[in-house]
């Protein structure tokens, strides 16, 4: 996912509006999470989202997302933005999320989504860590959460 | 903060788009936070955003937002966000997210914010937790963050 | 209602829009009336709006808004405007308006909506001077309006 | 100044939302208003907007805005929104309104605006009633108004 | 139709966004079609957008539109865009645009549109034009068109 | 570049409105040129966009540009818009376009851009026709366009 930082994206300070990376970040993930489910997604919670530089106007951002673990329902989907100089092409890390979405039927209730093939050594090691923060979002929660 | 949700609000399954709240989310953090340091300010962390309930066309959103810890120059702000149904008047808590900003000067480096007034057992119980996150957040981001 | 003066609501000259502000007002307005009326509500009129100073970049904009007087379906609901610097704290009164809806029924059609309690004399002369305000728009439109 | 009502445009009950329509009377008025002075323009005040049929999704809106009377600073302009049925070709009178707006220049301070040539009968009657309609304001608010 | 370029309709470079300009000229050729077709209509093609000079913050921008000729169930509106500058009166084209569009019935499906009643020699000519342009959009696509 | 459609970006018949397609392709057309480029540009004209099938609410959008040609100053960038049901994983092809741009330093003027490396047939295919249509369009312009 691509944007251009344009005047209405940006707070007084003429950096990009916090609110619109994460509006973004949303779309970017719920695309990841249509595609593994095949249905329509509701988000379920967003955490950890740090923004490590601010972007600026006439910044390209790049928005890339893909699912580290498929559960019952529900899906975590991380979500990486940099934000390109389109003057010189350097690139940044600008913000990084984890985002919880769950698949639901045209009765909106919660569906099963498909099992997340994982093959090489880095994607087991992602859906091991996705499955403890999700152990930790429970326990937080306490019981009763959609799984 | 209140928000009557329109159709422009709303994904294709006609509840609202989560990213939309979380813009929501950044703004009222952003009105307290500027409020206590009387300066601009920026957004550093979104945290623990979970969706309890989804939020129908014709609601109404109401967003609390206050600081929980006032650190060097930055702030924990908790964000409530409550749906209300007018025809019924029941308001349900639909989201919650802990929001990290910190205080910029016309130069756009961070500077220094008040120190936060605890005056009641549950603002000091807020403010060590606050401290207690933020502790985390840094240690899972390594050295050098902004505090 | 409360809402930050981002890029995106300005004007060439720097300030807020005045349709934007407009635009606050109807919506606040609405919050107040659908939950005296548990609801729908359409817009009637929008009278006496007066922009006393201009309201800048980076401005929060707080809006009020409280039913003045309810007829048999129609509501008259008076909305304050203020603009708070957040580097000073400061707040001025901005703009003014008084705004009738009218409740309606899941049939598009007016629909009665309860009395209004007014138990403080202020409350009563508001309630009066509404009434005396809605005379003279019926009078102004001829016969025929909504009431 | 002509609109389609798109879904973006519209209320939970499927009809336009007001706010949006009083956004596009201040935007008609600005454009009558700077044609005239020449000049930036800032919104006064905003009187007698009612809102007669509602506006349907997939309407045409057309706002017609002329100048009343020219003041020092200041002009009174009206204006009027019909709905138009693009299947039937039918237009309704929908909303009229008299905005105030006055003339900045570039230091953001009233200026001068050319006289009005008021040439028929009408325009004079206009002119009048425009007078009269501004001793009114005035007069409410008490001395000290931009005139 | 006529829209004052505000801060959110800017690129970085202080000019219109282009993108901006084509979505206004799409709403233009839409009105003069559905008037024309009295139905819905979408867009087939759009052609020949030049963009002839920048358009500057604060400027009123004036789209007209027009049916150029009418086949079986689509339509060739013409477009042009002129650039006003409020505080000298002076006006520039712009742009200037071919779109085809098409009639749908409530089924979505293509529906037959009055003939276009050409009177003056300029009219046919612009008709004949059009046919010449159709048909060098019919060739480029091979067979199967919208027609 | 990937965008969901939204309710906020249909028109009144359920489709995508046609001009934030439009909008959305003179985005994708900006970022690839600015990286060619290394400088903001500016939208010198869009042709020969053709719709071939209605893109629905919740479909995900998928628009590529890349560099056809580059001249002196201005490039032509070729953009292809796909739909895809996310229910299905279904693509359809739905708009192509040809847009050029010109590359302007911060004086707004235009400038240099970097020559085109073709290394495949394919390519050089590519330029060799992008360069006839330049040619038409500067014909059609009749002498002075930007080059």
């Amino acid at each position: 996912m691509t944007e251009i930082v344009l005047p209405e994206d940006t707070n007084p300070a003429g950096t990009i509006f916090g609110g619109r990376v994460l509006a973004l970040i949303d779309k970017c993930a719920a695309v990841a999470a249509m595609r593994h489910a095949r249905s329509e997604v509701l988000t379920v919670s967003v955490d950890s989202v740090e923004f490590r530089s601010p972007v600026r106007l006439g910044n390209i951002l790049l928005l890339h997302g893909w699912i580290n673990a498929a559960f019952r329902s529900s899906m975590e989907i991380e979500v990486e933005v940099h934000a390109e100089d389109p003057t010189t092409g350097r690139r940044d890390l600008t913000t990084r999320a984890f985002v919880t979405m769950v698949a639901v039927g045209a009765d909106g209730r919660p569906r099963a989504v498909p099992a997340l093939l994982t093959q090489s050594e880095e994607e087991r090691r992602r859906a091991q860590e996705a499955a403890g923060r999700r152990m930790a979002r429970l326990e937080q929660r306490g019981a009763g959460g959609v799984s």
